[in-house]
Formats: structure tokens, sequence, C-alpha cells
């Protein structure tokens, strides 16, 4: 067997295909803690991680990213969440390692070692801090032999270059990804000038994931792009965004939404959506095409089934799923079988079946950003006095 | 180790939590093709297979359906379904039963075999022939030792009084439960008479299952217990409904609606809608609460939440979810801290952040039912001509 | 000139276009407060009426109903009202009668005295203090060589054959016309029994007005035709209904909806949902088609171009609108002219623009009825403490 | 009596309240018809115009606009009009301006004559044509002299300032209004330089009219006012908007929406969001605050009760109009009583009753503008080939 193909060289000859996000999955699977977002899933319970990455394979993903969000030793302490008596950093980074390096070679796939923003930087502690946070998670993918390293999930672009100049260091592929949106980040720095200080600080990718629906998350990467070639800088881009809709979301994306985490249901995007998002992606000149939050394999799936042509190829999972819905023909009842084909799907506008809701919420919008005496780290719980006066301060807020 | 205790003495004491639906999340993890719902991923792929039941396990079920759905002879070769080629109904229906039990004996649970409606019968073949293919799937289910039998997915009742029928003949209790709604079945017998033919025909528990909503599913269950009690039968009652709000649906549930199936997402249930379902059911007097299509583990562990003081206990997928999102106290951001509580998710209207859909849907209202010559069992797939003549059909049905 | 036909020759013969409301037109306008419905516009801004009056007659109107709502004695000193200071139902009543037969003697078209519910009822009252109040009233249209007369807008049926009774003795003509929905009326009574008692009292024409959409309302209609013809009656029927959706109303109708009165602009309806009502109501055996609150000219228009094929004619003021959107051939931008046309208006389903609302509210539903204490008849104004007070028992009644 | 002040003079001092729309009124009440939007009304049924002007007189209009709209000799005579075979520009005209001088003399209020873009100009004909059109209705207001003019409803700011030049030689105050948005005029022209374009063709005050909801249409002043700040302009500014909710249309404004015109009752304003849009217009600076189609004598009521202070009275109307829904204390429902205030009524997120109709719709985007073919003048009606063809490209240009 040859030796597999590095990420860059798979970029410069065509689409890469991501995976889709694992907390909210394994949180809806039973297996993960929404708030802490516990990545001890990984040791607890590899059955369930494994299983979620070969459905990802299955579905077309080229990359397996290791399971490894908010898996920094400061995370593991914050705000109550006691998992790091049990578990260290590095125990569940090495876990997820393994699992990722198990799955990606039953398919050829790339292994990918992730870091995110910190608890340390939000409270404001320094660059030298920080930075030690991100080696720390280093270490352990370079112990690992991961293939490329995905700095991603971060809301100010300072951060994010102190996490690039961390991961260059270790001569791996760094794909640089920040969760914000055509506004730019938290501190006002636009989305375009956020691109160029990430490939300057050493990013071969650069991107955008999380926080917002495909459509808005493509908004903010033709910024990126527009700022990228004004700027005569050449690196690819990658597009992760949710799989649900927000066009109501304001600069501090779906965490703002009232319904955020626990009612997002209605806003998910179908396998259409997707098949609409990936070519207008690949259309914008995006490679590196993937998902965050709430991407399952189908959505996954439907995103390497719009660009089949440009791959050669059509995922193992799409032996389940003959292209736009031609499975239909098989359906038991004739006027489902009559909805067997492109023009129908593509066409319609699904409905809540919920009147009493609106089509668009009024996000929250508070506003804090790093180095609001609110942000900081804090170890204990929070008490039933601070979320009494967080909702208070909600209310003064948004004037309700 | 006490020998387990049987259905109907659990329900005697107390609440049974069903499962939820396979189907669905499946065809979306990429192991099931809509259309023929090829229950063939049993042998393909038992990993997947067991990794979904282990999640409801966790989330609360006591019962382990054998994932048989669509299994019968006759279903494996209809319009264009090959299945039958490589796989035969004892082989599919044999390693169902193998994972149901391998999985169930890991946390004390039931082991289930289900059977659903017939092409034979929708072919308008014999009571004979109809009673000859659920034999053979119950003759899978005796040698397996299955704990019970559910017949289910039906639409009308004389189908079902005749599966019953086959049901009885093995000395198991037999669970029966009908896909219709408060209109009562496709022939026009109400709710209320098919309970109780179902009970008269040797049923131990009958409801509801499948497509209608929770909401829609009780108001059907209460037209059966009112028809029980009137007619002095005492059965106990069973709910599994959709995870999909169907306010809109008409007699023929979520398959007339244009959503169904590759655009319902927008109408899927949050927990709390679960809060209130399994609440409500509970309160009618309904024991065997559990659900259908959509179902995904986090809504059953919902179910199981809210009747955790009626249960004594918590399911073990509650170590990841505090009750009520108290999880989110650990949250980074302030306002999403502020969440942490009953009353904001019970009041929650959830947004679609789809301004350019309606609420409800104009559902496809056919009305095709058994005996109709377009209902026929076919081995042949559906030719482009037949797509184009269904097209027209709908249009003339519908006035569109 | 021949005498004018009556109005039970002209529903022998064939359909009766009613007109449509003043008390939401003129508020609108400036000239009627909401809250009292101040009917002492008649006297006050003779000009105002008249020109409605005039509206209706131009849309194809056959009968001009003098505006004499809410203009019983009891109700010019309701809560704070004080126009029985300047005003007497007398005076009032009748100025109301001199503008209506003013503008029907322009178009040939027939005069009626309407009268309502009265707080004296409400209060508690007995029958014979409450026929008091309508006998003055009646009188007045007597003195005034009305045509027919109209009690209308009841909520309760005992009430109604109260009025009913004081009508029958003019020799009049007596249309009576309740504001219920298919419910029935607000002490339980169902529609088809209170069709079934106000025909056995006397009333020549019975049917429902305000409160309900046209299509709630031609429910409520089919039900007490079909208790008509099950107690072998033969009466005509009127409908005059609100032109405002309200599917979500519930048994007290848009009263009790969170918009009544100043936030139901989003509910109007179409001309084209008034073409749809008309034909509905003429199917159904509906002779007398007019509307209510929020019914303007160009509505009773549609109603009028609808049946103008059984009406032999159309009105005068289609001069101004060609049927089914012709006149948009003219209109300067081609995309518009594109809609000249039935079909694309029979189809279109508006949107309102506002995707921050829902499509459905939840009605306030107090339920209280004649007979309880709130409603009590008091001519103090409300106070703020009452207010508090009412919004708390709001709270309470709802659960919010 | 002193002399009425001139408009500079009470735009210097303080609010000018502008009227509200006249066609999409008339049409209503059935008077003018919709596509030729028939002026002629003036003198076929002054009653009609002149019951309307005194409506916005008693609610707070300080201007009563001669209804003079689309009133050119060139639209006498488009595509199947007729009207200018019975009646001159000249003739209506100046019936107009009498209408509005007798109902302005009643209350002390401006008198306004107004004139609006050309199908000469659309159909590409020269400056020297176009500007004949203007002066023919500029000598007819000098005649029967109105106390200034208003040149409106201008989609393109050259034909804009054609009009203006005509008007400075008049010697009478220019209020100059176009009827685009934030986006710019139909040929590019950004808003903020069509404005600078008007002041330095020496209008006196410049703005916008028509086309958006008053939101929208604040954003564009918004724009207008930076640009006039950063030439060094100082002139007054005028906000006219649609009394209809716009969220979602594009360049052309609401003409582009499927609704348009027989089908936009779901999103008309509330008297509510009047206050708001007059609060928020005043804030910004602007001083002639008014409405255009849809807006009725309540919206301007509610413009003029949110300005009472500011102006140092309120309307007649309000005679008829408790501040903040204060009159619904004397309403007889007692939870109608608890509406009685401004808390209620500014959250209020009203509900269209409509289920299967979606928020926002898909504007047809032609984005025809002046000198293209098809927007050519002509003298005979639309045929049924035209028509036809006209879908069918529509069909093209929207991909429908």
């Amino acid at each position: 067997m040859a030796p597999k193909k590095g990420l860059l060289e798979r970029l410069d000859e065509g689409v890469v295909i991501g995976d889709g996000g694992f907390v909210f999955a394994l949180e809806k699977r039973g297996y993960v803690k929404a708030g802490p977002w516990t990545p001890e899933a990984c040791i607890e319970h590899p059955e369930a991680v494994r299983q979620l990455h070969r459905e990802f394979l299955r579905a077309g993903s080229d990359v397996m990213q290791a399971f490894t969000f908010y898996a920094s030793d400061d995370k593991l302490s914050n705000r109550g969440n006691e998992s790091s008596k049990k578990y260290t950093c590095e125990g569940i980074n090495k876990a997820a390692c393994d699992l990722a390096r198990e799955v990606a070679d039953e398919g050829g796939a790339l292994v990918a070692g992730g870091l995110s923003q910190t608890p340390t930087y939000l409270s404001g502690l320094s660059k030298e801090a920080t930075q030690k946070e991100f080696q720390k998670q280093v270490d352990v993918f370079m112990k690992n032999n991961v293939d490329f390293l995905i700095p991603e999930y971060f809301e100010h672009v300072e951060e994010m270059v102190w996490a690039i100049e961390v991961c260059v260091k270790s001569g791996l592929p760094v794909v640089a990804s920040m969760c914000i949106g055509p506004e730019g980040d938290l501190h006002g720095v636009t989305a375009g000038e956020c691109a160029v200080r990430m490939a300057k600080a050493g990013a071969h990718v650069v991107g955008l994931n999380c926080h917002f629906d495909p459509f808005v998350t493509l908004e903010g990467l033709k910024k990126m792009k527009a700022a990228l070639d004004a700027a005569g800088i050449k690196v690819h881009l990658i597009a992760q965004p949710l799989a649900l809709h927000t066009p109501d979301a304001e600069k501090q994306g779906f965490i703002d939404l009232p319904e955020f985490p626990f009612g997002l249901e209605p806003r998910t995007c179908t396998r259409w959506d997707m098949h609409r998002y990936a070519r207008e992606a690949y259309d914008l000149g995006v490679r590196y095409i993937g998902g965050c939050c709430a991407f399952e394999a189908y959505h996954i799936r439907a995103v390497a089934e719009e660009l089949s042509k440009e791959r050669g190829c059509l995922p193992e999972a799409s032996q389940k799923h003959e292209q736009w819905a031609g499975g239909l023909r098989m359906h038991t009842k004739p006027w489902v079988r009559a909805r067997a084909g492109k023009q129908y799907w593509e066409k319609l506008k699904p409905s809540s079946g919920r009147p009493f809701s609106s089509a668009m919420s009024k996000p929250d919008c508070w506003g804090v950003t790093a180095g609001d005496k609110i942000l900081k780290q804090k170890t204990e719980a929070t008490t039933e006095e601070e979320i009494v006066d967080l909702k208070q301060k909600g209310r003064l807020m948004n004037g309700k």
C-alpha cells in the first residue's frame, strides 16, 4: 500500500471532506454532558466514540479529528467540572488519538489533533500561561503521530495567533479555524483581518467553524478570501459550520440564541441544505469542507454526494442512499414514490409543525468578551444565587 | 441474580419504558436505506445496531426490541429491493434477536420481537397468505427466546387482528400497536373500536405507535381508553409516537406530509416536549411508554427522567445530563448559565431559523388504502414513467 | 318605481349581501373609541357614518344596518363611559336610522335596526329588566320605519331568545345572529341547539356573526343547519363573520386572542379569502351573506363579485376593480402585470413580514360568563389597582 | 386670525406631520382602480376624497397633499387606461387642489401639490419631454395657490433632479422624496448621493417615501443624513414610509413582493409600530414625518400621539383614543381591561393566524429599470398573450 498522501497534497489536488460534530452527537447519545462537554468519553466509552468516527468515515470524511474538544487541563476543572480529579489532559488526548487512528486506518483517512480557546485566555492571563496550555495538548498529539493540527473554535484572533505559534513549531500542517462570522472577532477585528493574521502566523489553511449556519459561514469566508487576495496571500480555506440555521444570530453566533443548547432541533439542516452548502463552498474555492455541531453522518454524506464528480467517488454509506432520494422509488406508498427526484427536494421549504413558534429568535446579546470579569475561570460550581443574579442581569441587558 | 420479571408483571407494578426508532436513526448514520428500510443492517453492520441498542439501554429503556422492522420475506423483494437475493427473513430476524439479547442482558432489559403490516395484505391477498408471513417471523422469535411479541405499525385493524391471532398462539405476552391516530384506521374503524378488537383478539397491551406526534397520539389513546372502559375490558396501554411534531397531519399521519422522509428535521421534538409527553401519558394511565421514528436516546432519557420518581431511579445516561438543564451551570458563557432551570426550558417556543418556511404543511391526501390497485406488491423497481405518472396523479388529487 | 321587495322575499329569491363592520372601521378613521365603541358618532360626525354606509352600498350591500351597536342606555353609562350625560339611546338610534335610510334610498337597499347583548343580562338582572332595554331600542326602530330587525352579537342563547321575543312583537322580519362558534354558547348550549331555539322563538333568519373568521363561522353554521334539518325547521341562514383569521381562537372568539383589539392587523383577510368565503357560504345554503368587524368595502365587493353570476349583476364599485385582479394589466411594472389572473391570487399564501411573530396565538381563556361577579355592570371607570389585579388574575388563570 | 406659518418655518420650529396614503385607502373604499391608480376620483367622487382628507386632518396631519398621484397626462393614457378620454391633467389636478384646500382650511393645515415619476422618463424620452410633463402639473398647482410642492415617488435620481429643477422655478418650498431604500436608486446611485444631488438641485427638504416599511426607510435616511453631513449641506429630512412590514423586500421595494398589491394585509403595521417609528424618526432628526400607502388615519394619529409632548398638543381624533390603549378600561371583558397599558402593547408580537404562510417572501427580482424596453409606455391594454409571455419571463428570471 502506498503511503497516505498528506493534507496539503490532498488539498492541492482536490477536496478534503472533514467530519461532523462530536459533542452534540454524543450528548444526544448519552455520553457527553452539555456545558463542560466532557471529552473523557474517549476513556469511559471508547465504543461510542469509535462508532461515531466510523459513521463519518463511511459517510465520506477524509479526516478523523481526535475528540479532544475542551480537553485542556484548565477546562477539566472549570465551574464545578470535576473531571480533573479522575482524568488528565494527557490521558484523554492520548485515548482520543488512539481511537481516531484506529478508525482512520480502516479507510485511509488522516488524523487531526484539535485544540480550542482556553479559560486561561478568557480569564485575562498572560500569553505565556495560555501557550503553556496549548503546548500540553500539542505534546500529546506529537507523541501520538497525528497527521496535522487544527487550532479551532477561537473567538479572539489574538489567542488564535498564540495557538498557531505553538502549533507551527511542531512542523505539522496547521489548519486554523475561528468560530466567528462575517462581523469578525469579539474584539472587533474584521473577518478579513483575522484571516490575514492567521496566515501570517503560519497557518497553512484558514477559515471558520461552528457558531453559524453554512450560509452565514460562507459569507464570512467570502470576506476572508477577499482580504487574503488583497494581501497577496495564498492559503487554503476551511469551512466547518453548524448544521443549524442561524440567520438570526448576532456576532456571538448560536450561543446567544435562546434555543442554545437544548432547543435547537427545529433549526437542524436537511441533507438538501448540505448539497447547496457543498456546492457554494466549492464554487467559492473552499477545499476543506466539513461540519461542526449538529452535523451528523448523513450531512457529511450529502457533502460527499454533491462533490462526487469532483472527487471521482461516492462514499461507502451511499450504498444506503441513492442520489437525490432515488431510493424512494421502493417506498410502499405511491405518493412517496412520487417524491423520488431532485426538483422536489430542492424546492421544499420544510415546515416545523410549530404554529406557536416564531421563525426567528431575538438573541441574548450580552456582548461580553475576553477580559470581562464575568468570564473569569472559577473552579467552583455556579450557585443558585449566582443563577438568579445572572437572570436579572440578562433582563436588564435585554430590556426584557 | 433473581430471574427477570416479565413484561406483564412489570406493567402491573409500574412503568415500562420502550426504546426509540431504529430505521430513522440508522438511516442517518448510514446503515439503512429509506424506502425499503433495509433490516439486513443486523447482518451487515452488527456493531452499528448494537451501539444503538446500548444507547437506548443507557437512556432507560426496559425493552430491547429486535430490529426486525419490514423483515418479512414479502418486503425483502418489493419494488426493486433485492435484499432477498442475499438475505432471508429467518437470517435477519435471528441476527436481530441475538443483538437485542446481547445488549438486554447488559442491563436486565426484556427482548421483544416485532412484526408489521405486510405487502401481502395490502395487495389484497387472503388471510391465510398474510398469516403465513407472520408465522414465519414468530417462528424465529420463538426459536430465539424473545420475552414477548409486538405486532405494530398496522393501518388496518383487520390485518392487525390476523397478526394477533398468530402471536397469541405462541403463549407469549402480545403488545398490539397500530400506527393510526384519533381518526381511526384506514378502513374507517374508529380508534376506540380498534382497541376493543385488538383486546378481544387476545392482545395483553394495546395502543398506538408511529405516524403522529406524542400529543396527537395521546388524543388517540384517550379514545381507545374510553372505548375499552365502556366495553369493560382491562388491558394495559402502550404509546410509542414519533419524535416529530405533526399537528397538520391527516388520517395517514406523517407519511402524507410533504417533508416525509427527508425534510422532517424542523419538526423534531426537544427533550422538553418529551417531559410533557411522559407526564401526560402517565397521567392518562399509559404504562408502556416509548417512542418510534426520530426518537433518539436523549428523548428516551427525558421520558425516564420525568418518571424517575415513579420508577425510583434515574437511567445511567443521566450521569451526563443533570435534570432540567442543571449542567449548564458549568457553561463558560454567563448567559447560558442563566438558562439552567426548568422554567426557562418549559416556556421556550423554539424558532426554526427558517423565515421562508411556513409553520404547517398541507398533507398529500391520496387516501388510498388496502385493496387499492396502486398499493399492490410488485417486484420490479419503479420506472421513470411510473414516477412521472405518480406526480401527475398527485397534482390531480390535490388540485395543485 | 316599484316598491322595494322585503327581506324575506329577497332571501327566497336569491342572495342578500349584508354590510361590513362599523366600529372597527370608524375607530381607525378616528370617530369611535375602542372599549365603549361609542355609537354617538351618528350624532357627532354624521358625514363619517354616511360615507361608510355609501362605501358598503357601492360595494354591493343590500342592507344598510343602522349603526346602533352598543347603543342601549345601560351601555352608555358603563365603566366610566360618560356618553349618557350627553346622549340618549333614543337620540343615537334615531340619528343612526336616519343616516341608514338616507343612503339606502340612494340604491334600493333595506334598512335594519340592530340590538345586542346587554350589561343588564351579564350583570345577572331579570328577564324583565333585560327585555326593557331591548324594547327601548325596538321602539325607536319602529318609529323610524326600519325594514327589519337584527338582534345580533349574543353569547348566551337565553338572552337571545328574550331579545327575539321582543322583536317579533314588532311584526317585522327578525334576523337572529349569535357571536358564537362551532363549540356553542357560553353556557354550554351547542350551536345546533342555539339555532333551533332561535327559530322556535320566532326568528325568520338565524345564524352567526362576529367573533370568528369566515371559515370557522361556516363550521358553526354547518352544525346549525344540521340541527335545524333534524328538527324539521325551515328558516334562512345568515353569516356575518370577522374579516380576521382566527383558527387559534377558542370558545370566546377573537376577544380572547392577545391581539384584540389593537394588534389584529396581520390577521386581516384578503379579498381572495372573501371569494372563497362567499362561495362556500353559498354552497352551504346561506343566503344572507355579510361581514362584521374588519370587513371593509372591498371585502363586501369581493363577496358580490364572487356571487355576481347568481345575482345577475356587479356592484358599482367594481367599476374600479376588474375581476380577479384584471386591472393589473395596466400596471407600469411588467412583473406586476404578470399577476393579473385568478390562479396567481388563489394560490398565494401571503407573508406577514414578521419573522419574530408566531403564526398562532395562545388565547386568554378566562372562561367567565354571564352571572360571574367580574362581569357585573359598573358605572365608574376601572382604577389602576383594578388593572393590576386583573393582570395578576390573568397570570394565575393562564399559568403564565 | 394670524397668517398661517409656512412649511419651512414650521420645520425650523418643530415637527410637521404629513398625511397617509390615498390610493390604497380609496382602492379599498371602492373609488380608485389598482394599476392605473385613477386620480380622477377627485372629480367623480369628491365626497370620498374630502372625507379621507378630513380623517387625516383630525388625526393630526399638518399637510393636506392634493390627491394628484399619477395625474400627469402621459399616465392617463397608459396601457389601456382610458381616463384621458374623459379627464385632463389640468381638470383632475385642479379638483384635487380644491378639495385639499377646503379641508386644510378647516384646521390650519398647509396644501401641497405632488408630482411623481413619469412614463415619459421610463420610456427613455428626453429631459425636455419629461420636464414638460412636470411643468403642466406645476402650472396647475401655482394657479391654485398650493403652499409647497412635493416631487415624490421617484426611483431614479436623474429624473428627480429634473423634477426639482422645474419645481424650484415656482419659488415655492420644494420637498423632494424618492421611493428608494438603503440600497439606493435603480441606476445604482447610493442613497447618500441621491440626497446630496436633490439638495444641490434646490430641494429644501429631502428624504424617502413609499416602497419600504418605516424601519427600512429610516435605515435609508441614516445614510442620507450621513452623506448630507459629510457634504456640509443643511436641509430638512422627510420620511413617508409604507404602513407595511417589508424586511424581505429587495432594491425595488414592496412592488417586487409577491403580495403586491392585493395580498399585503398581513404586513400591515399596528399603531404601536407607528409609535416606535415616530420616536426613531424624531430622534434621527427627521422633522417631516408622515406616511404613504397603507397608512390610515389611526397610524397618523399614533405618530401625533407619540410626539404630542414635542408638539404641545394632541390631535382631535385622540378624543376617541386614550393614550396607549387606556380606553380599554371601559371594555366589558375583564381580561381585555387588563390590556390597558403601554407595556402590554409594546411587547406584543402579533400573530397572523395563518399557519400555512411563511413569515417572509421571496421577491420577484426582475431588476429592470429606466431604459429597458419592457418599461416603455404603451397606450394599448396588455393582451392575454403578453401576460402569458410575462409569466414565462418571470419563471426564467427567478428560476422557478
